[in-house]
């Protein structure tokens, strides 16, 4: 598909899967298909296996091949495959060839984890891995301040393939100001924080928004995501409302049980266990009591 | 060697050898051979391949395990190779048995680079990768203000080669409490930050602390060492202020040169190109200027 369709179809809720373990701890596929398949009927758009609800930095480098290769296989064209790629310039190149090769519809290069990053050494890791999927759309994953608008804006000049940034720091104005010195026409902006940030990222530019809550409840992710495209922020915040005590659970002790609470969520629906991989923890009982009290007041318990 | 004498080896300038990379990018091994048989001769007594400074993140695993044969094979006995491991699990318990395998005396664990670490998987974690090589010495590396003395002591009790830390969070004050809370005596404690940091950690228990200026001047850091070990501090002062305008140069903008100003003076010296991999780039016209003033100043042009 042309870039232009394929913009189009990144403005939405961008689901991030969770990436379920059986008894053994290893992949579980049957469990992985039901969560998406699931997603995917209660009409969510656009999944990204391997992000960071999918414990993209836990898994193998095997596993993250495994992750993609279900993805498309599992929803063929019913929703974008945007997988995700990240590590070293030359591991990266080769998940993303991976991914072209088993048939996603774009990448989503993860934030450098190197800790040494200059701007113009940032442009070049992007350019690099964006060059050698040009038939690839890219999404930028940005957690870092100090990118700004300049920076991306100069990438895209680059490769035309960045067609995307989900944007992930959690500050508004840094947000309308970077999306407005990159070019809010030349990228698709995404609120790259989930739904609780989606409202106020929204109405300076994003035209989507990432999600793990999705895995649970699309319903939810879906109603935001209509409320916010008819601009009623009031219906939205009601929404935004409903959401908000799980997200905070979420993003409670600087994001420690940001997978374990969704997992444990998806484990009381009876569709994958809770396990999760160090350096994550499975929830406490008091957690799960919490969860518990959730999917009731959701009414999906 | 058994745990004490690796303690007490660990007990210095803990060096962080650069990655030198040739014209095409590939992994030089006679400059990286030359360089740390340069630092040896001049009085290192341990090195660090696949630390920071080595950038292990811009590495490819076949050059990480690269890096720690070339070094047992270069240094022999005559110094203590600490190989540092990370990454996923399965991934850094192959690259400790690796290094074990290859004849390292000890690993450093890098600190885990996924965004959701709860303390208590964060001890997981750690256990689970000491555990997969018990007569190797473990070397954590902390660089989360979260990780208090309580988990620091409760991995120890439950992974009992663990035995050196490498504190790097920038605050004295949470040093001297984190190291008091996990066992001042259990543990060999490394000032994580190199050379700047390691007066102010060195009153409260640090007996080392790690260096990348090794690469480029050991005598530099030997100095500072022994005038720590004589707690003779105005002396360690003025090697500080000699040592700091380098330092200073690989500090700016949150770290963007670190590793590019270290290979920038080793190419002044001819001892290796200066060229560093992507998000890292190579310094600019007036950076270079002020490393040779520097190299000057030190009477090592």
């Amino acid at each position: 598909m042309g870039f232009d369709e394929l913009r189009g179809r990144l403005a939405g809720v961008v689901a991030i899967p969770v990436t379920p373990f059986d008894p053994h701890d290893q992949f579980d596929e049957a469990a992985y298909a039901t969560i998406l398949t699931r997603m995917v009927d209660g009409g969510i758009e656009v999944v990204t296996p391997n992000g960071n609800t999918g414990e993209f930095y836990a898994l193998s480098k095997a596993e993250t091949r495994q992750a993609v290769e279900l993805t498309v296989k599992t929803v063929g064209e019913r929703a974008t495959v945007l997988a995700g790629v990240g590590h070293a310039v030359p591991d990266a190149i080769a998940a993303a060839r991976h991914a072209r090769d088993a048939g996603a519809h774009a990448i989503m290069i993860h934030q450098p984890v190197h800790p040494y990053s200059s701007m113009a050494g940032w442009i070049d890791y992007h350019q690099a891995i964006a060059e050698s999927v040009p038939n690839l759309g890219v999404v930028l994953y940005v957690r870092n301040t100090r990118v700004g608008g300049e920076h991306i804006g100069q990438l895209g000049a680059l490769a035309p393939n960045v067609i995307g940034v989900k944007y992930a720091v959690p500050d508004p104005v840094r947000f309308a100001s970077v999306a407005r010195d990159a070019g809010l026409d030349r990228f698709v902006w995404l609120a790259g924080l989930a739904e609780l940030s989606a409202p106020g990222y929204w109405v300076s530019g994003a035209v989507g928004f990432t999600s793990g809550l999705a895995n649970v409840v699309p319903s939810l992710s879906l109603e935001l995501l209509a409320d916010l495209r008819n601009r009623d922020f009031p219906a939205a915040m009601r929404v935004w409302e409903r959401i908000r005590p799980f997200e905070e659970l979420r993003a409670a002790d600087e994001s420690a049980n940001n997978v374990s609470v969704v997992k444990a969520a998806l484990a009381r629906l009876g569709l994958c266990r809770a396990g999760v991989r160090p350096p994550s923890r499975p929830l406490d009982a008091a957690a799960m009591a919490r969860i518990d009290e959730l999917l009731a007041g959701w009414g999906v318990a």
